[in-house]
């Protein structure tokens, strides 16, 4: 058995620091998101990824690629957020096999009216703690 | 109502890229974690800040806040940590209204098995890529 190298005070630190960190941005982001529109962070993310692509509409594969998560858990949150109207999924027009997930007027419209207070929460608890 | 203030394009980027990489991050962590220990990244930050403690133990509260976790989630992840013989509960000796959690042996042993592979996955994905 290799021996156990330990991580450096300094190193300890940061590593600490960071998951502190990243915890409470965690925690104030979903809290604002939920509060304001009734959204985790990961369905705020499609719809964001979403609003970004032409004709906000993507193939589900290409939005798997722009967002973390694993595949079975975005066809879960796709399904809640269909559920409530702000995406639809829509049959690719150039290939009748591909499906894909586009923002909806309703969805169009949470995400305006909640970008400010989100795009606050995160200068408030990230952008304005960094320097450039 | 206040125009919005949107994100320049750099702190978009940098926005963008921590979100990324915290999720990544997470999902090595977790994983290594899940694979070699059987717990959840909580459950080990737990089981880590009881071993630094005096005696290896900690009330409840004193616990509480040093990890970020909301204290009803708290509950349930000693509640499963002792289930599992990690954790044992235990009357404070000075306070009899006061309860610590305490690692076992087994909690002190699955500790120790699992830091090496913990702290390569730390090292790999955090320290390796920092400057100090």
């Amino acid at each position: 058995m290799k021996p156990t190298r330990w991580l450096t005070d300094e190193q300890r630190r940061a590593w600490i620091s960071y998951i502190r960190g990243s915890q409470l941005l965690d925690r104030e982001v979903d809290q604002q998101l939920r509060q304001d529109a009734g959204l985790t962070h990961a369905e705020w993310e499609i719809l964001g990824r979403l609003s970004e692509a032409p004709k906000r509409r993507l193939r589900m594969g290409a939005l798997a690629g722009r967002i973390v998560a694993p595949k079975s858990r975005l066809t879960y949150q796709i399904d809640r957020l269909v559920a409530r109207g702000l995406v639809r999924r829509e049959q690719d027009a150039n290939d009748h096999r591909g499906v894909d997930a586009g923002l909806t007027p309703a969805g169009t419209a949470r995400l305006r009216k909640t970008a400010p207070g989100h795009l606050a929460t995160v200068r408030a608890h990230f952008v304005d703690l960094l320097s450039p």
